[in-house]
């Protein structure tokens, strides 16, 4: 047997991806130790007691002691406070990065913390499901998912390589880009159509000519899925809209602009501009369904079943 | 063996709804014969090929001579027309429903067509896939999903139950209400999450900066799960929004307000604001899989499988 791609691999928070990374990276031996922090006892108990991590510790700057790997698995929000609090206790070579769903913000708020001689090499795996807690991850999680990585300028290439052969042996297919690229993307592919889905929910909730058992009931349609993005953790996405700010908001200052034309076509009855805008939509699908992301199926129990996870993460 | 339900059921149009009507009908053997038109020689030949139904026709009036159950499977737009078309040839006592996802355009386009003696009860079955065609249909699609029938005051309760106890027999739970009240309800759980849908999707395709490539590649989050819906059948959705004109664009009303609030939120870095909105929208999801009508699941995967169908249909 070869030797373990790493001596100790830190884990600081363990919810839904912390533990899937632990699942993963014990499915293949990616690392001799893991250990790991989370902010609550009760987190730290159920995580040895899960066989998530070796060794709970109260600190984070505890956990990543002789770490050759540590990763933030945390709200995007307190990724800054935590690098301030590792910071003396990383070891000289180790590589640092983070799982979070915004990158400028990770690279101006962790970055002033990495002392010379570690390697900080930012992360995205753009996978999750609605739930969250160390109970909630799975070693196949991060199995054909992309995920992203966004080295600052004039990082190591050893340890940028050695952090995305170990994304590969997570099973994800790794791409690196800028960290303003990330942001750009994620807005569109992610962050607003969290946000469109949350908004949406509210907005049934509302009603009072409709009961919400009725909105239960008869849910069936695209709501459902909406309601199911919608459930996500609260935290991680109120990090996310707060890091991501400029992104999210020209984002959703062109999908305003756009639905106010659907908006004035339904009004006016204009099927004519209705039917060309809704033709135009299933050309990108088509272009998923072929890029292999997802499956086209005969019935949506059967595409269902093979469908992605939405980015929805703790 | 006791008699089938029915003597002779017409399908006026064979696509994913049709075709799965007789798929269900054969299933449980409902009906002795299921004749069919559909609009093009094409879909003929295939509904007879895939012995959907045992006898095709040209024109609508020729395929409800002798039925003693009339289904219109057609987009809403066209249904008004089909009735006018088959109004002479119905047969005395027979019952003329309908599958449209809207109900008070139907009771004004259909109704006045319908000739005395005849029983004329609309119907919604609340299930779907992205997926159009005679091939698309599958005997499972109803199954433990809710029918909406919206019967005109003092129809004959006789045919109403018998209608209700069809839609039983295909699987389905089933409902009445006013055609008002289902389009309001329906405006919130299906018209507008679709019509955002296509919405965001073609945004993402305006974008300069972003790649379709990438839009593609990275849509791991919620934007796929927009892109499946936003690859439904154009024309049924055109129809839906001509014809729920004032509840889709009063229910837009109030989701443009709540996303001004949520935009503004995220534009002043009000976090508690992000917060306690997102918190609230769990608790709709949470109603959904404890009402049964869809699963928790552990991962996505899980909860995927056994997911439900959209609304779209063709």
């Amino acid at each position: 047997m070869s030797a373990p791609m790493f001596k100790q691999v830190a884990l600081i928070g363990i919810g839904l991806i912390g533990s899937s990374i632990s699942h993963a990276i014990r499915r293949k031996g990616l690392s001799a130790r893991i250990t790991g922090h989370a902010r609550t006892a009760e987190t730290r108990a159920k995580a040895v007691e899960l066989g998530l991590i070796h060794s709970a510790f109260e600190t984070p700057a505890e956990a990543v002691k002789g770490a050759d790997l540590v990763i933030l698995c945390a709200p995007v929000g307190v990724c800054g406070p935590i690098a301030a609090e590792i910071a003396s206790s990383l070891a000289p070579g180790a590589i640092v990065t983070d799982v979070g769903s915004v990158k400028a913000a990770i690279v101006r708020d962790v970055g002033p913390h990495i002392p010379k001689g570690v390697h900080f090499v930012p992360g995205h795996p753009i996978a999750g499901t609605e739930q969250s807690g160390p109970e909630a991850g799975f070693a196949t999680l991060f199995d054909n998912r992309w995920c992203i990585l966004t080295p600052p300028e004039g990082q190591d290439p050893a340890a940028v390589a050695k952090l995305k052969a170990f994304w590969e042996s997570l099973g994800s297919n790794v791409e690196l880009m800028t960290p303003a690229h990330h942001d750009m993307v994620l807005a569109i592919t992610s962050h607003l159509p969290q946000l469109i889905a949350y908004n949406i929910v509210g907005t049934a909730d509302d009603l009072q000519a409709v009961t919400n058992q009725e909105v239960i009931k008869f849910s069936a349609g695209g709501f459902r899925d909406f309601t199911r993005i919608a459930a996500s953790d609260p935290t991680m996405w109120r990090d996310v809209f707060l890091n991501n700010k400029e992104a999210v908001l020209e984002m959703l200052g062109r999908f305003n602009e756009d639905l106010s034309m659907l908006q004035r076509a339904i009004r006016f009855g204009d099927g004519d501009a209705l039917h060309t805008f809704f033709t135009r939509t299933r050309a990108i699908r088509r272009g998923i369904v072929a890029a292999g992301q997802d499956t086209s199926g005969e019935g949506l129990y059967k595409s269902r079943t093979a469908a992605p996870a939405a980015d929805v993460k703790k």
